[in-house]
């Protein structure tokens, strides 16, 4: 279960010095340089921080990608020499909301990015973007990230992302973390068809199944409405930081959010009928059972009461000395059992 | 169930050239130009793209319809020339959600066609369109559609086709696929009606159809909700695509769509009244299971129970000598057993 | 079950005379002219259509009565006299939620006619209105209205109709159809308290009622939401056909239908409630069922184990020659009876 | 329940005299009439109409209170003198949802006052109140209402109401009867208090009480809603008829609605999880009875079998003849009820 | 269970003096003035009105905390010398839901605070805040609150607030409130994990604590939902009293509310999905208890008839005499009780 990660006020908390309040990030923390322009291209990986700082230049895109949110300091430096807002550096490090804030120099855009872990989980890691004019910061909270092909293609000079913008960029890396989404979500598919699968079969175990889908499909649309209202803000607001040729490539971003919501919305609708068929299937199992329980009862249990009469030890009980008394009581049995079958068949209880 | 068809970036694709992320559209591509005004017509079938490309003139409609997606280069070449947006392209390959956009030189708008199949099932194919001012560009994914009539009535000079422009034409072919939804929603209400034929004759296996209804009534939900939007976007927004005379036939099938949606909406109110229903009257049989069992135990127990105590081997039994203590036993026994099925009676058990 | 009565597009079915798509209004049609003003009236039933139109006048109101929809020729007719769009016709003809169009030259509107029939159950009517400055076209599917004691008023000069112009005629129709919404839900009303008296009486077939009511408030709530929107949109719109010193009288229709709404759902929540009863009543019969079950067999079963154990046939049981056997072992059972007995006055099963 | 009270058209009513269309108001129509300024006031109940008319004067407050609405000519009269609408008559007499009306020399409100009645149930009363530049009508079912200690201070000159207008005046009146909402409100907290403490202590009868509870909040619903837009609507149109001084007052009770509402939907809430818990108990119920009745069939079943296996008269049965047959028997006789218990326990059955 | 503490008008209940309806408010009325600029501060606790309001200063920010609303006199005195309106003295003194309202000289803020109590309950207390250029009111129900630090702060001057003016500092301490909110819901977060691991584990008695955080649940909605609206009112109002300068800061603590209403949302997810589990468990159970009592009975009931049968006292029962009787019997009851064992087999009973 996710926890809140709220740290209180960063630089309220530095003044102080109170570590308490602040959510340790394990792991080190690894800053990324990434420098590109139509003709030129320069990636390093590992950089101290005033070297990265050093290497920056305006006439390219500069994209800054840090892993890990442990060290205040280097944030700190960073927020210096971008001029960012304490409250965005706190955003970045406490767990919020996908959400898009427009500020005099840069944009601020953060959300959830998912991986699919081997048992069928999901697993979310928070993303945060600052798009300047010609820069872009990227800040993750492990290292390890969806973007391997870009870094190449960037290499490589495939596609058009060299011949843009850092927007561009910007979308792009937006693409691919929602691209992901369809991936969680076709796994989930894949999870109810199977449960559908083993309801035609016959099989039985499949609540806990069920829930977990459910409980997934809560933490998704954590994700993915506030993150689809982000989106929104973000092509309504025509920001000057993204040039209105590219904002097209945002709407079709949004499509792709809005496409999976619905389809989040078909998943759930089916799992809470997959919940009413297990539900049914309960109900029916119980049914049987009881009919079960009811049919021997109710034929026995006067059959059991006749033998228990002529097993009684009265000296006068006229039916024990007649000659075919044994073979009637028999005649008798068999017929009121017989009786009570027909009984139950036209009731259809079999 | 329906599988996610997402492709990733049409144009970066084709620069890698990584045809995994492409989902193959099985069968071949075949063109079909129509072109007609109110003096000629012209219709040719499987048509390379080349010559199609060379029969296109500006003094009439226009109307290429594409059955099959499978061959990106045909798409590209069809793109080149009516000088459409990568994005649309990927659209009309990719499944989306019906929507329209409105981009500089023509009008995009994609929906479902719904088939119904033989066995109750429904089938659906994304069809898009692309509508420029003489020109309208129909992408299917299967060859075989509900245009025959219109195609022929074109032939014939039946109707105001042949008089008016390309949106006509455009609104003509929503116009038939929405119609088309009146059938499939006609069958599942036939269904709903069989199903309370069932009931009222007290016939009980209709649960999984009750579900088969419900997952079709969650699909045809997702197909028109945003459908609904779409239209609505469209008439709101005056496009210069569509003529202002011609509008009010567009908000006519926006009004169909509404009537749709809320046929759909008292389908699954019934729904669920049924499976109310169908709880119902499980619970009611499990009651009756359950009395008939109660009812037989309660009154041959305590029957059992007194033969039990008779067939004892006490040696001091003073009833078992008494001449009428059998006689005795027997009205005791069934004294028992009026009173047991005379609180029954009072209980309202039977 | 209503069916959806879609007829395809009315001037191209002609054309091509497919009688097959068009859905037969059974019954002849029946023309009814109404024409009054503040000095005179007149008013003629079954009228052929060419002598109608020849009578109409611009001086008076004209109001046309149209009772069945089956001769599509008359239809026509009127329809080019009127210069009413073929959408309209079709609409019409077709089956339609209840809406508001506005025309150049007239306002459509059309609404359902609301009939309650003997056994409890509800029957539509679709009613179409067409107004225009000096006339009013009403489209009913059957012979038969809820206007007799409106055409007695207009006759006799009761009131103020006469004095007035179309818009208020029209809204006299609406009224009159509104307030007979009144009726049919106060008889589901009156089925509610039916049923409530029921359960106090502790009688118990009452779920087949519960979902009668509910099926009928799907289809109320199908006819007063629209409804409803249709009277806001005719309101705000500021129609040049109704006059302003006359649309306090559609608001208040509008807040009529508003009431209407509010006691359907107060019903449905009612209903809900009353369905709640119903289950709970189930299972707590249920419970007592179980608990004579459970109390009986605890209570016999061990009683009927010991008479068993003194029933068996050993050689050396030393109890059975006991001068008082036959008595302990009944003190025995008694006791253990009573135990059992007072272990329920505990667990308050009784 | 509560019964349409709707009317049709007074004034049509009237022409034709058909009464039957028109409820009966029981009761006498009593007339109040209360004038007052900063210096004079006077108080006049059961005054005659015509002699109230000519009591009215400019330079006072003239608050009309009409108690019973069954005489027409009465209300025609004052309607007359008012020159009051013909629909508001009408909405005076028939049942109403709360709304508000502006006209042109006057502003109509209308709303339900509640009272509590001894069983714990709540009793409705229609109040409407005509609010002119001098004068407020207010129009009561009933005799009796909530403005006793109004009253009393208008006549001692105590708060600030002399001091004020006739908008003062129609605020404080609301304002009684909105305050008076939250002590029905309390009951019902009470209530639901009540079945948690029966719950906490274990009791069981609690279901029609919540059935009661839900049922008041139904109806307190539909009295609070549209109160809460008729108040939102007098806010925002900025009546004439109060002073913008003033208006903060009605804004108060504005929030005060609010909150009731945010209160019953709490309560709402409570009552389902009432629901909830009560469902469970049962079920909870129902498997301690059920294992109840299994654990004593399970243990006794085998033994009574074997009992009955050692009554059978066949000659041969070595067992019989053993010297400790007996004893053995019993000796299995208790392994198997002990293992059975051993059973049950690692079951946690108890 | 929270109870409405509506006082009825101040002013006016002052001039009647019945004190009958105020809710008393326990404990004695301390305040305190906290006074700081950039170079000085003072901070006096439980001084007299009069010597506080000599002491009130234009060149500092003025906050003066008033713990305890028992003495109206003083808050009488308070609102004179600040000039407040008599309904917000009304609404500081009786419950209401979180609002902002604007006046003239002032802001006005009313929320609740949250306390962890020990045994897992929440408790709520209103503070509301009066906003003026130079000063801040604030209002508690009792003595203590969260601002310990936010005073040593200033005292100490760290952070920004002694720089800052009375607007930040009204942020602060709503800030501190809110974040607050944060340790109450992850205290909620972390039992519904405790029943998570429960639930695996096995135990069963988690149901009242599932019901005492869906009523928790309720209550913080109460307060959630409102204090967004309030928020996002004072956002977009852009009031005077709050520098623009500072206006992020407020954007910040709303999009904090957002998640804490977007966690809030998906505990209540969580909790349903916990109701479902345990419905599930104990319906699971129920039908094990049943299948027990199934298979012992189907399995005995023969048995124990076949041995009465034998245990009858006929005196022609030739079976009785045969040599192999009685082992006959024996391997007739274990193939009986084999073929039932098979059968439960097939059904999957066990």
């Amino acid at each position: 279960m996710e926890r809140h990660r709220h740290i209180g006020h960063l630089e309220e908390a530095e003044t102080i010095g109170s570590a308490s309040s602040i959510v340790p990030h394990k792991g080190k923390v690894i800053l990324e340089l990434i420098q590109y322009n139509a003709t030129e291209h320069r990636m390093e990986l590992k950089l101290p921080i005033e070297t990265l700082i050093s290497h920056l230049k305006p006439s390219v895109v500069n994209w800054i990608n840090v892993d890990g949110l442990s060290d205040r300091t280097i944030l700190a430096r960073i927020g210096e020499h971008f001029n960012l807002h304490a409250l965005l550096l706190e955003d970045v490090c406490s767990e919020h909301q996908p959400k898009v804030e427009e500020y005099d120099d840069y944009l601020f855009f953060t959300l959830k990015m998912l991986y699919q872990i081997k048992d069928g989980n999901i697993d979310y890691e928070q993303i945060s973007f600052v798009l300047g004019r010609d820069f872009l910061l990227s800040f993750q909270e492990k290292e390890g990230d969806l973007f391997g092909t870009l870094r190449e293609r960037i290499r490589l000079d495939q596609g058009r992302v060299r011949k843009k913008n850092a927007d561009y960029l910007f979308y792009r890396l937006i693409d691919i973390i929602v691209d992901n989404y369809y991936n969680v979500l076709d796994a989930v598919g894949y999870q109810i068809e199977q449960i559908e699968d083993e309801i035609d079969k016959g099989d039985n175990f499949e609540f806990q199944k069920i829930q977990r889908i459910k409980k997934e499909l809560i933490y998704l649309r954590k994700a993915l409405y506030p993150l689809r209202d982000a989106l929104s803000k973000l092509i309504k607001e025509e920001s000057p930081f993204i040039d209105p040729s590219n904002e097209r490539y945002f709407s079709d971003v949004y499509d792709h959010v809005v496409h999976l919501i619905d389809s989040m919305d078909t998943y759930k609708d089916l799992t809470s009928s997959l919940m009413d068929i297990h539900i049914n299937t309960m109900n029916t199992r119980m049914n049987e059972v009881m009919k079960v329980l009811a049919v021997i009862s109710t034929i026995f249990m006067p059959l059991t009461f006749i033998a228990g009469v002529y097993g009684m030890n009265f000296e006068h009980m006229p039916e024990l000395e007649w000659k075919f008394g044994y073979l009637e009581v028999w005649i008798l049995m068999i017929a009121i059992a017989g009786a009570m079958v027909l009984f139950f068949k036209h009731k259809k209880w079999f």
